[in-house]
C-alpha cells in the first residue's frame, strides 16, 4: 500500500475543501451572517493547514494500483465529511456532531437524507453549504481534483473507475484529465441554464442557485420545509426536467456536442424514457382521483417520479398518502435510480439492463444447452468481468441491504420505515416512507443507527467496491 | 418437443393422482363422509379415464433432453394440482374454483397459504387431502413416481434435476431409480417416527397423521384454527425438532446410515445450524419480557424460527404482535429458507453460501487482479456453471418477486401485507404479516392476484427455472 501517496491526495481533498467553502463563506458576507463566516474561516484554516502537513515529503513512487484506487477515493470520501461537518456542529446549528456528519455525508453523497426538521430558520450560508456540498459530490470530489491537478503518472483510471458510477467507465478522450475537465464544463453549463430559468421564474437568486446545486447533483436538500411545495408549477416544472436531465449519462451530452446522435439514444437512455413515462403514467392515473385536474396530477406524478428515479429526493406532495399501486411503483424506482455516469444514484438503469439480459439468455442456454450467447447492449457483446461484477455487486448489495435493515431494526420502529430508510440512503434518494417520508426525518434514529444509514450512504455513492476494499482485511496487509 | 412422452408422463401423473386420494378417501370412508367421498370417487374416475387416454399409444422415441424435463415437471404440477383441487371444489366446501386451486397448489407446493378463514368446520377427509398434498409435494412428485414406474430409457436426471431443490443435485446412486427410491425410504421412516411421537402425546391418530404430513413435507396446514397453539409444549417441541430435521438435506441421512459422519456435518448443515441458533437467542432475547418465563419465550421463539427457516408455516404464536427485530429476523429468514436437497422452501442456505463467498472472492480479486480463486464448498471447487447458474437464480428471483408485488399492489392493500405475501407464496413459507400473518389469511386477495400468487408458489417449490422454460416462447419453437 502507497501510503504516502494516499497522504498526498488526501492533501490536496483539504486543500480543495478549503476552497469549496468559499462559497459559503461569501454566501455569509453578503448575508452579514458574522458568526457563521467565523465557523467557516476557522474551518478553511484547519483544512488548509491539515492540508500543508498531508502534503509535506514528496511521495518517491507514484504509481497506484487498483486496491490504492479505491482506498483513496473511499478515504477521501470520509476525510471530506468529517471536515465538510465542522461548521454546522462548530456553529451550533447542529449541536451533535453524529447528526452533523449524518447531514454533511448525506449532502456529498447527494442523498438529502436529513436529521433536520425545520430547515427555514438555518442561517443562508449553512443552507448555502448543504446545497453545494450536492453539487461537488454529484459529479465526484476526485474528478473535480483530477481535472485541475496532474495528481499522479498516468494511472488515474483507477481512481476514475472507483469514483464513477456505473458497471462500466469509459473514457471520452484519451487523457483522463480532459475528459474529467469536459464532464465539469457539461455539468457547470447545464447548471448554470438552470438556474437561469430559474431565475426568470419566480425564484430570488439565493433560491435558484441553491435549487440548481441540489438539483444538477441530484441531492435533495431544499430550504423551505415543504421542499418545493410552495413553488409556482413553472419552477416544479423546471426542476422535473433538470432532474431528469442530470439522470442521464453525461457521455451522452458530450455526443450530442459533437453531433454523433445515434450514439446519444442508447439502450440505457431508452429505457430510462420508457420507465419513466410508463411511471408517470400508472402513478398520473392511479392519483388523479385525489387532484382537481389531470393536470395537477400530472405534474405531481411527473415531479415524484422524477425526484425518485434521479434520486434527488425533493418533493411537492406527500406521496406516502397516495394509494399503494403508486408507492409500491415509486419504491420500486428508488432501486432502479438514474443512468450509468450520471449524478444520478440507486442500481442503475445499464446494471439492471445487464442483469436481466443475462437472465434472459440463460432461459435460452437451459432450452438450447449447446448454444453460446452473450450479454449485448448497443450491439456490442458486454465484457464477461462486467457482467460477473453486476452479478457480484447485486449480492453485496443485498447483503448489505439485509444487513442495515437488521441492524437499525433494534431501534423498534416499523418494517416500512425501516426498509425504505435503507432503500433511501444506499440509493441516496433522500425521502423514505412511514416516518421517514416526504414529511418527515432522519433524526429519530439512535446514534449506532445512524452510522449504519452514513455508511449506507458512502457505500451507495461509490457503488459499494470502494467501501468493501476499505474494510476489507486483506487490503491492510503487506 | 416430443409431445408423446410429454402427454405419456401426464398420463402417470393422473394415475398416481388417483392413487393418492386413496387417502382422503379412507379417511372418509372412517369418519362416515359419505358426500365427500363421492365426489373424491368422482375425481379418481376423471383422472383414471383422463390418464388412460393419455398413456394410449406408445411413444416411438423416448428421448427426454433437459427442455423436456423442464416442461414435464412443470406441467406435471399444474395439471396435478388442477385435478387435485377438484374435490375441495365440487363438494362444495371452496365454492370458487381458482380459490380450490389456490389452495391445492399451497398443499403441493409446500407452501401452506390458506384461502380458508376457519378449517375446523372441515371435513375429515378434505382436512387430509388438504395435509397429505404437502406430503406429496414435499420430496416431489416426479421422484414418487420414478421410485416405482421406470419412465424412460436414462435420461431421468433431466426431471430429477428439474424438480429437486438446490443448487446441484447430485444422485446418492448411480441409478436415479434407486436414489429416488432411498429418498422415499428416509422420507417415510422419519414421518412414521413423528407420527409415533405424537401419538405419545395428546393427539388422535387423524390429528398425528395430519400433522406429520404437514410437518414432513414442511407445508403447515393445520386442522385447528389456531394452528398449533393449543397444543401441549410436548406435541410444540416435536413439531419443532421435525420442521427442523426436515429441512435438512436428505444426503445426510443417507451418509449417516452409512457411518460417513464427516460427510453429514457438511458447511451447509453447520451453517444451518448456527442461523437456527442465532436466530432463537436473538427472537428469546427480544420476547423474553412480553412471556411469564425463559422457557415459554424460548420455545415461541424456536416453534417461530423453526416454521419460517423450514418454510412449514405453523404457528403457536401470533409473530406479528412481536418486536421489530424479532419481526425483521423472521421475514428475513423467510427468504433464507432451508438446506438444499430438503423438503423446504426459500433460497436455500447452500444457494446463500455461493452468492456470499463468491462475493467475498471478488474483493480479494479487487485487491488482488492477478489472483483467481474459486468458490469453494465443502474443500471443493464449486463448477464456475453453478455459481453462474446461482447468480441468474438470484436476478430471476428478484424480478418475480418485484413483478408480483407490483401486480397484487392494483389490490391496493397495504406494502408490508403485498411484500410479504409474496414472500411467504414465493418462498412456500405460508403466513406473511399484516393481513396475511399467522392469524389471517389471503382471501381477501382478488382473483387476478390469487393466481399471481398461484404462479409464485410453483415457481418457488420448482425453483423458478422450470416454470420460467415453460413460459419462454422459444421453448415451443421447433
Amino acid at each position: 500500500m502507497n501510503y504516502r501517496m494516499i497522504k498526498n491526495v488526501l492533501g490536496w481533498i483539504l486543500w480543495f475543501e478549503a476552497i469549496f467553502m468559499l462559497v459559503p463563506s461569501v454566501t455569509a458576507m453578503v448575508y452579514g451572517e458574522w458568526r457563521e463566516l467565523l465557523f467557516f474561516f476557522a474551518t478553511m484554516a484547519i483544512c488548509a493547514l491539515l492540508g500543508l502537513l498531508c502534503r509535506l515529503g514528496k511521495p518517491r513512487d507514484t504509481v497506484l494500483y487498483a486496491r490504492e484506487g479505491f482506498v483513496i477515493v473511499s478515504l477521501s470520501w470520509i476525510v471530506l465529511s468529517l471536515f465538510g461537518a465542522l461548521p454546522l456542529f462548530l456553529s451550533g446549528w447542529i449541536p451533535n456532531y453524529i447528526d452533523a456528519l449524518f447531514e454533511t455525508v448525506s449532502g456529498f453523497t447527494t442523498t438529502g437524507s436529513s436529521i433536520l426538521a425545520s430547515v427555514e430558520e438555518l442561517p443562508r450560508s449553512i443552507l448555502m453549504w448543504r446545497s453545494f456540498t450536492h453539487w461537488v459530490g454529484g459529479m465526484g470530489v476526485l474528478v473535480f481534483i483530477m481535472a485541475f491537478v496532474p495528481l499522479s503518472g498516468g494511472q488515474n483510471m483507477h481512481i476514475m473507475r472507483a469514483e464513477s458510477p456505473g458497471p462500466d467507465v469509459s473514457k471520452l478522450v484519451p487523457r483522463v484529465r480532459t475528459t474529467a475537465l469536459i464532464l465539469y464544463a457539461i455539468y457547470l453549463g447545464m447548471t448554470f441554464i438552470m438556474f437561469i430559468l430559474l431565475l426568470l421564474g419566480d425564484m430570488t437568486a439565493f433560491e435558484a442557485l441553491n435549487t440548481s446545486f441540489a438539483t444538477a447533483g441530484t441531492g435533495g436538500f431544499g430550504f423551505c420545509n415543504d421542499s418545493m411545495a410552495s413553488f409556482s408549477p413553472y419552477v416544479q416544472i423546471v426542476v422535473t426536467v433538470f432532474m431528469l436531465l442530470f439522470s442521464v449519462n453525461f457521455t451522452c451530452y458530450y455526443m450530442l456536442f459533437l453531433g454523433r446522435v445515434k450514439e446519444v439514444l442508447n439502450t440505457e437512455l431508452r429505457a430510462f424514457a420508457i420507465i419513466v413515462a410508463g411511471a408517470v403514467t400508472v402513478v398520473t392515473l392511479n392519483i388523479v382521483s385525489m387532484y382537481q385536474n389531470v393536470g395537477d396530477a400530472l405534474r405531481h406524478a411527473a415531479f415524484s417520479v422524477a425526484t425518485v428515479i434521479s434520486t434527488t429526493g425533493f418533493a411537492t406532495e406527500n406521496f406516502d398518502l397516495w394509494p399503494e399501486l403508486s408507492r409500491t411503483v415509486l419504491v420500486l424506482l428508488m432501486f432502479v435510480g438514474a443512468c450509468a455516469g450520471s449524478t444520478g444514484g440507486g442500481i442503475k438503469i445499464s446494471r439492471i439492463q445487464i442483469l436481466i439480459r443475462g437472465a434472459f439468455n440463460s432461459i435460452g442456454d437451459l432450452i438450447h444447452p449447446r448454444r453460446v450467447k452473450k450479454v449485448m447492449l448497443d450491439k456490442r457483446p458486454v465484457d464477461r468481468t462486467v457482467v460477473q461484477a453486476t452479478n457480484v455487486y447485486m449480492v453485496w448489495y443485498l447483503l448489505i441491504f439485509v444487513a442495515s435493515v437488521i441492524l437499525i431494526s433494534f431501534d423498534d420502529h416499523d418494517l416500512v420505515t425501516n426498509f425504505t430508510a435503507v432503500a433511501a440512503t444506499l440509493n441516496n434518494v433522500g425521502p423514505g416512507l412511514g416516518k421517514v417520508g416526504p414529511t418527515g426525518n432522519f433524526a429519530f434514529f439512535s446514534i449506532p443507527s445512524k452510522l449504519v444509514l452514513i455508511f449506507d450512504m458512502l457505500a451507495g455513492r461509490l457503488e459499494l467496491f470502494p467501501m468493501l476494499v476499505l474494510f476489507a482485511p486483506s487490503t491492510w496487509k503487506r
